[in-house]
């Protein structure tokens, strides 16, 4: 038992960081006036919740009236998917909003390799002529893999000039769920080349249940709320001011610490890396072996042979908060789908822990959650009769 | 120009108060977890969560079970109708979002009197044997109109009764989007006779974007939106923690205080309406005469030749905020759907200002309102020639 606590659980929850509380606390006081009223208080309210639009927007590359403003990353895809109506490609390491609106249409999944990445060339051969739809996610969430999303929007804009030229009318858009990227990678929309992006507050240490579907022109979005016509009609229901002003705040915070911090993540999970690996050399490491290819703060382990959940457990006494794979599934306790795409064998599945660095890790931390783990997988290994 | 700042629209936009926002803070600070997470820090957020719902399941006299969190009472409204394909019946006066939602349907729109009520006898005319859905508002945001909704299950439950009888097995589901109620009326679903019930927390002094849905065991709820498998499986996304808890005190404490305010708010509409009534004999006020028909902290009035879009912005350099209507039209500058439904005049619609007093709103304050009301009425009426 502890006093110590190291969270390294980032890629599940963020804390919203000061700066980002105090932009939100005046919305949930003082000014929480119903950015629809007419009078002056309100119309103040309105012009910061614009003001927070095109902040988002300018983070993005896009222009205000692009971003759609949803209940979080979840509502965005969905948003996303309900565009099209036709059948959908995506790839089968997905998050699970992805995979289940992927699942309410026609839809091919293609495979990922053993680390994660999906090949472009795969979704080219998904494509046919019917297909409206395509969504990669910019990183995977559960094993870091960055997907090559501007390859992919390769393929589509040439099966676009292939339709072009045949004279076919099918439209053919490109979504990618960018939330799990843009703490370290650029999340500028026009330069992935995509017609829709997704992005959560809660990944960049803003609050929960806010984020936006950004959309291109071409793009005409769908309701999936119905009501008074806020969001331009495809998103009603009165505004959280708090959270858009909240996200855009903490997405500024984010863009202007974006390089330093996916070095300084890096290096910390490599720490992280080397000093697990020098303790168990048949620790199986998830995901590319690249650092170009992964997320710089996210480390997936696998002790085959043992339990993630005992590990987990054996863990929060010592004060280490890991995961076992992506938030929702883990408290399912069902085998990560991510891994079962890439091929994992069943044992490495089950003995998988997620661990994700954030803004407050450091050294220390670091190096006491790698003490801690090695105590721990030593003493669950004995207990089982598992040499590693 | 004034100083002195007198909101008297809480149907609007209520506030967070500082109970709430306490109760809040903690899960935008230390507690910011993953519910879905596998460690104790989340699984104690988890734990919080799901007792904020019992709290609330309990105020409704429902268990938590039956309570979906959804992103505010438009999302709820939108998911109580997705529960049906066929035909839904509901009123003309209904919120932007109910409308909304039944013309996505096969829909029958029954009208309301001249004071904003509807008629059970209406809603018994309008059914079928193919309805599947009625939804009337427990009260109208606009006019302040209590809707008899008790009886309007009566209605239903003798449908469902011939039905049985008939060997039909079409089902039938009563909803109220009692969000405009809350305050002041009980809201417990069970004895409202209703299968489906929307509730606010932006409305009770609560967040906004923070709402639920109850649903009777015989309601098999659809999803929006479809993703972690959150809320049982119909409304996926890491869950809004603080939200959830900051609506389950904001109704703690306006059940707790229900019955007083209820009565201290229709004093003091009583006395605004006196004050106004005896400087403008000509006033309409619209919705039920009878205060038990009426919400208690609700005015409508219109000054016939009168804008209220003058009106409105002439009284917010006096300090004193007031609507025109709904928030969501009034941006919009439209006609109210509301007044049209109750058959009044262009210029009564013209003139409407929905002035509704809240939990702040003092004596001294409806005597400055009805003061500033006064001489910006009559300033007004003197330069269009208007006498009133």
């Amino acid at each position: 038992m502890t006093d110590r606590q190291v969270y390294l659980d980032f890629g599940a929850a963020t804390p919203v960081v000061p700066e980002v509380l105090e932009a939100m606390l005046p919305y949930l006081g003082e000014r929480f006036y119903n950015p629809s009223a007419p009078y002056a208080l309100a119309r103040g309210v309105r012009a910061d919740l614009e003001a927070a639009r095109a902040t988002l927007a300018r983070l993005i590359g896009a222009r205000p009236g692009q971003v759609t403003l949803t209940a979080g990353a979840t509502e965005a895809n969905n948003l996303a998917f309900a565009v099209v109506d036709g059948p959908v490609v995506t790839d089968a390491a997905e998050h699970e909003s992805v995979l289940a609106c992927a699942k309410a249409h026609d839809h091919t999944l293609v495979r990922v390799g053993a680390n994660g990445r999906v090949d472009p060339a795969d979704i080219a051969a998904a494509l046919t002529p019917q297909t409206q739809l395509v969504s990669v996610e910019l990183a995977n969430g559960e094993v870091g893999a960055i997907q090559p999303v501007r390859a992919i929007a390769t393929v589509v804009q040439e099966e676009r000039a292939r339709r072009l030229e045949a004279g076919e009318r099918m439209p053919l858009y490109l979504h990618t769920d960018a939330s799990q990227a843009a703490l370290t990678h650029s999340v500028n929309a026009s330069t992935l080349g995509v017609d829709l992006m997704t992005l959560s507050a809660a990944k960049v240490y803003g609050p929960k249940q806010v984020g936006l579907l950004w959309s291109s022109d071409d793009v005409r979005l769908r309701p999936l709320v119905r009501g008074g016509g806020q969001e331009g009609g495809v998103r009603s229901g009165t505004e959280n001011v708090a959270g858009v002003v909240g996200f855009a705040r903490a997405l500024e915070l984010a863009s202007a610490r974006r390089k330093g911090e996916a070095k300084r993540l890096a290096s910390l999970r490599n720490r992280l890396q080397r000093q697990l690996q020098a303790s168990f050399p048949t620790m199986v490491v998830s995901g590319p072996v690249r650092d170009a290819q992964r997320l710089p703060g996210l480390l997936h382990v696998a002790f085959p042979g043992l339990e993630a959940g005992r590990l987990v457990i054996a863990l929060e006494r010592r004060g280490v908060s890991v995961g076992t794979g992506s938030a929702c599934a883990a408290s399912r306790m069902q085998a990560s789908h991510v891994l079962e795409a890439m091929g994992a064998s069943p044992e490495v599945a089950r003995g998988s822990l997620r661990i994700t660095l954030g803004g407050p890790t450091t050294e220390q931390d670091v190096d006491y959650a790698a003490e801690q783990i090695c105590q721990v997988v030593r003493a669950e290994a004995a207990r089982v009769g598992v040499s590693l």
